[in-house]
């Protein structure tokens, strides 16, 4: 398969999480240690980590380093959950290292364990995407959201490692450019061709047949498989039904959530103002302007065409089938 | 009526083209000479004016300017039609001149005249706005979109001086941000609540019932009905419809254009990338990354629920409801 040409996103390295800093990508691709929790707490509230598969493995490591550095993990675990609510898969990563004897093996193995799930995730889903297909995304659902490998844009990798030569619209993803700034840089790095669009072009371009299909990540997908994902992505499954184009969602099981019936119950978290009116230390509207930055939106289920998971592919009636696959 | 709280976004003077110079708002109000006609040309191909009927007095003046300085008048008229060619007003505010005796008076009084018909407009319009309704409007479609007053936000003017006490949810309009710089600006100048969000914000507050209808301005509407405006408008359309929300455009019927059939004979412009890519002087994607920037997309006559007119307010069906009031 060959070295791969993105970097570990995050990893166990000599007693410290190491982090690709995704704040300053795609200029600059520099590491960031994280040696105590409250270093790692700061590290994903500030987006340096950020993606759901990504805050599972981050949670565990979290639990590790204070394990390692002398923090009572139930007070770690607390002040991990509180940076970021809505990624169900922080919760998930923080139980498994609680639950282990040993934190630090199990953040490791959960981190190796979030590639080869991805790889096979991005296997079942790599047959969706049909020959030469125009693959619209949002956000990132990447390398960079996980351990490696990727989500929605490990099935475009697997698709083209199948030969099926597929493109990707890249929606720039406001107010925190993920897209641009991070998805955009990722299918640079694997010779995937990619075109770069505003999100408010979606639209027309589907209009204009020039998209086959939609694939985006979850950060939590409640029992009846309504998917909250970056805000954006239910207006994308939207216009994806009104265009008659599949809709899809890429996110390994352990983003599944069967406590939550349904995306009612799921929390959304609210981001400061200045992602949307600081742009690189300039202001772009006038001071004072009010400001709504809801993070993430639910997509209910009757608009998604099908989940892919590492287990396998859920169609609809979506409760029944991720049930079937979360046993 | 008191003073305008916002400066004429357009007029002639001592020989001139006086214009706010719209690329620095919000941060400074200046205003900008044009005192050539080439000058002109770059101030309109660089969004210093920009706005379908702004855009109308801008080609008019262009022609005041060519008369003035000895330029060849149908040389001039080719130099402004070339600058933007999906804004039909521009090639109706160069006809005007040129079929005018004295063409700087006939600039001026466009001007006047665009003013009075926005507030005719406006006052057509406002019934449409609930009692403390809470419209979602696209771009700018205000006072710095026209001469004067607004169009788009005309109509909320008008309902707010009606007692209807509006709200705006204002989308932020990437790339090149006219709503969260222009239209921010023009709301808290003339004191109407106003709250701005990423575009991909709109459909989570339809899902959430925090819209009550969607209000834009045009570039150019076809004789069927189908409208082009800023890119991003199409896609708020289909949310709309899927939420059962009324969706209204305001433009004075010189954006009108009996010539073209319908949507699929409106050129569309293309923007440079650096739109996309770059960011308040700063770059947000990997260099040589591929952008698609296309400035406007054709919202169907199917999607739209009124036409909001100086002449009146055109309901479906719109061919025969515009061919009505365009007599």
């Amino acid at each position: 398969m060959g070295e791969d040409p993105i970097p570990p996103t995050i990893e166990w390295r000599d007693g410290a999480v190491r982090m690709i800093d995704q704040r300053l990508l795609p200029g600059r691709l520099v590491m960031l240690d994280a040696t105590t929790v409250d270093e790692l707490c700061a590290a994903i509230s500030d987006l340096a980590v950020r993606g759901a598969p990504a805050l599972g493995v981050a949670g565990a490591m979290g639990i590790a380093l204070a394990a390692t550095t002398g923090v009572p993990l139930d007070e770690a675990a607390g002040r991990l959950l509180a940076t970021r609510p809505t990624a169900v898969n922080l919760a998930w990563g923080v139980r498994q290292a609680l639950e282990a004897v040993d934190p630090v093996a199990e953040a490791r193995r959960l981190a190796a364990d979030d590639v080869a799930r991805n790889r096979r995730l991005g296997a079942h889903g790599a047959d969706l995407v049909p020959e030469s297909g125009r693959v619209y995304t949002h956000c990132n659902a990447g390398a960079l959201a996980c351990a490696g490998y990727g989500t929605a844009l490990g099935v475009v990798r697997a698709a083209a490692e199948q030969g099926r030569h597929p493109s990707v619209w890249v929606g720039e993803t406001r107010p925190v450019l993920q897209g641009a700034r991070l998805t955009a840089w990722e299918l640079d790095r694997l010779g995937v061709p990619a075109t770069l669009v505003a999100d408010v072009m979606a639209a027309s371009l589907m209009a204009g047949g020039e998209v086959d299909c939609v694939i985006v990540g979850a950060d939590r997908i409640a029992a009846n498989g309504d998917v909250a994902n970056k805000v954006g992505t239910y207006g994308l499954a939207v216009l994806a039904r009104h265009h008659g184009l599949p809709f899809y969602v890429a996110a390994p099981v352990s983003t599944v959530d069967l406590d939550c019936r349904s995306g009612a119950g799921i929390p959304i978290e609210r981001r400061p103002d200045e992602e949307v009116v600081g742009l690189a230390g300039r202001r772009i509207a006038p001071a004072g302007t009010a400001v709504e930055n809801r993070a993430f939106d639910v997509t209910p289920a009757a608009l998604i065409s099908a989940i892919v998971t590492d287990e396998g592919v859920a169609f609809p009636p979506l409760a029944e089938s991720l049930a079937h696959l979360c046993r």
